[in-house]
């Protein structure tokens, strides 16, 4: 008899886990809805031919590839077989594979259904991606994104009213967190008049070591990196850059005076922060020039979010891009997106125990089961009571009393109501608070009375 | 440059069907948390070792297989790649299939979780599948499935609390329908006291037929299958089984009195119809000894839902099964179920024009934009108006005046908020009614007030 498991990577999510899950995505859902975000779904299997190529040569290798049904080697000459190319043989043999992410399906669907789009396209998508990475600690081959995009709009308002989400996002959840902000066109403008314009992630990734190794060793890394010393002078004032976000930002605007790139970048900052002052956001926003995530696909704003009281990397992220869909034949369509990481945000959640009690209660009553006749006065009851909106059970067999108590024990039901022949001939309902012990008789009424939110 | 497309028989889901298939499935969310059921979720890829055998020869070939990643070749000796054997090949170069129902997955999870799991276990699911199948229309390649089961209980008050779930959902979705009922034990003593057991399909198929070709007929199709006359005669009663739920029972107790198993389904069914008759289901009940879904699978109850006001396959359907987890080493977990067909559900419900109306709008309310001061001016008044929970939205960009409100057409925005010079200076909104043409000068207070529900 076999013992069962699941792929290795992969999850199942329990009853618990599930409502915590119900509770991200609702929130992050209703918080898209508050902003005309709408949700689409996607196939979970695309064509290869939409998916290869799209995520560099180790993404084609972490794309799962599903065996053509049939005669998967139709194709397929006795030659390319013998071959025993695996790449070669899955290229005919595999016409599908799993979505890797939900930014090209996006893109797919934008160019597909181009005619029935109203642009600008607010659309939030929340699906599972799978990728054929080792597994490892907090990495599954199965997990969930939640991405938000406003595509056919380059108003600088879209990239406000993403940060608005973010913060608002965490003030449900209580997380507190930081919204890290740079500019793609900074970066270039860095690289641009320092006259390095392929080192930009060399000179962040040092940068970025300033607090823990120093100004002298991060120095000596832009030198192991092949950077001119009249580019590491000239980099001096950005490293050290330092002060509030206006601070920083008058600072780049001298520095950058020479790229219009560069400056072009501080202006398109500046806007957003002169916007989101108007607002009273509770999350702090913080310029940080060493934020180069998604360099080869972002071309203006860069958001990362961190957690204030927890260690963990970013727990949600995004950017401007210039050209979501000119691979699939339809170019000038640019866009700005941010992607919720679930998996982070349920761990920062358990951690730092913020669940709210109801989002984890399911029933909120049990009626014990006494016996045939107690159970056939119980069911009008309990149906009018449901008509009430309470969650409510009877347990389906007569069974030992520590049996049933047992059960709403697990299923952690607050509240228990014992009926038998003495409340039948009283009608009456004997309810128990769990938590407490406190008993009392009350009527069905009363009862529905003492659910009422 | 490559036209996208996407695999046949899967499916994009627009904005406007994403919110009718939301609204489905809340609705049978809601329903089932009601009865105390809690949701799981099972990864999409299952080791194909849980899954092959499962659904008979015809199955193992609708599974969608996948390839190993890395060297899917490296299990395998050249004499066997040269084979060409595609059943063969994927035994060894796939350890992988995705989900082709939510059953057997269930199964896995409850014997893999049996030690974490409080018995009786309500649990529903709500997760696509996939099939092999060939496409047509209504038949997808990836289609969602809505299972609600409880196991580890033999109580036939499971059965009742299905049907009120049943009656209660299509009651919420405002479909009429019937509710079948027919009972496998019914059926093994009909086959029984004719000596015919293993012709049990070809009996209710026959049966099945009656209203359209009458009764000569039917008796001989039955010849045809090779019962013999005598069976043939003992079945007249059978066949022509006429009267109320009630009248049928007290007739088929005769009838089957020689079976005790027959017997024992007569019980079954009285004791349901008994429990339902205490509750005021809007759903009638129909006994029908034609319904024989599963017959290899159920063991007592089988039900079955049929639309009364479309002509469509059954919406819905379940039954008791005797053996849920035996295959995975766990016997004697019984169990009783249903399924909710969303596809079938989502096309009734647009025939029929059931859709409430705000289910499908998202966006209450958009304001137009008419420049960057009167942009800055709205920040903080929407941020106002969304803290009131009114799903609002401003246009990202200053455009003409005919392509805001296009959009807000195409988004079928109810109501349109116009704010330039002058009410800034008056401190007042412009509210336009979109399906009135209606306008009013209102504060923003007055606004909120009039979203109030």
């Amino acid at each position: 008899m076999q013992k069962p498991s699941i792929p290795k990577g992969t999850r199942d999510f329990s009853p618990e886990e599930m409502a915590k899950r119900n509770y991200i995505f609702n929130t992050i859902r209703d918080v898209y809805h508050l902003y005309g975000f709408r949700q689409i779904e996607t196939p979970a299997m695309e064509n290869l031919s939409t998916l290869m190529g799209k995520y560099g040569e180790e993404g084609d290798k972490l794309l799962f590839k599903i065996l053509n049904s049939g005669d998967c080697f139709a194709g397929l000459a006795d030659a390319e077989i013998q071959e025993r190319n695996a790449v070669k043989f899955a290229a005919k043999a595999c016409e599908k594979g799993l979505r890797y992410d939900l930014t090209v399906p996006f893109a797919r669907f934008v160019v597909q259904h181009r005619n029935e789009i109203s642009f600008p396209f607010k659309r939030y998508q929340i699906q599972p991606v799978w990728r054929a990475d080792r597994p490892q600690k907090g990495r599954y081959r199965e997990f969930y994104q939640c991405d938000g995009d406003v595509v056919g709009s380059d108003s600088l308002l879209n990239e406000v009213e993403l940060i608005q989400i973010m913060d608002e996002v965490f003030r449900r959840f209580g997380i507190r967190v930081c919204i890290k902000l740079n500019n793609r066109k900074i970066l270039s403008g860095i690289a641009e008049i320092i006259g390095e314009a392929d080192k930009i992630v060399d000179i962040t990734v040092a940068i970025d070591k300033l607090d823990k190794i120093g100004l002298e060793n991060v120095n000596e890394e832009l030198r192991s990196k092949n950077l001119t010393e009249e580019a590491i002078a000239k980099l001096q004032p950005i490293i050290l850059l330092g002060g509030n976000n206006r601070e920083k930002l008058a600072t780049l605007k001298e520095l950058l005076a020479a790229s219009e790139t560069g400056l072009k970048g501080v202006e398109e900052l500046e806007f957003i922060l002169n916007r989101t002052d108007l607002l009273s956001l509770g999350t702090p926003l913080d310029l940080d020039l060493t934020l180069a995530r998604g360099l080869n696909y972002y071309t203006g704003a860069i958001f990362e979010v961190k957690a204030l009281d927890v260690q963990i990397g970013s727990i949600t992220g995004g950017g401007r891009y210039d050209n979501l869909t000119g691979v699939f034949g339809m170019p000038g369509i640019s866009g700005v997106g941010i992607s919720f990481g679930a998996d982070r945000i349920f761990d920062v959640l358990n951690q730092l125990e913020l669940y709210p009690a109801d989002s984890l209660q399911t029933t909120q009553l049990m009626f014990v089961n006494f016996g045939e006749q107690e159970e056939a006065y119980l069911l009008p009851v309990v149906a009018r009571i449901r008509e009430a909106g309470i969650r409510t059970e009877i347990y389906p067999e007569p069974g030992k009393m520590k049996k049933q108590m047992g059960y709403a024990d697990a299923k952690k039901i607050p509240y228990v109501a014992l009926v038998g022949e003495n409340e039948i001939s009283e009608q009456k309902i004997n309810l128990k608070n769990m938590v407490t012990g406190e008993q009392r008789l009350v009527t069905t009424d009363e009862l529905i009375g003492l659910f009422r939110p």
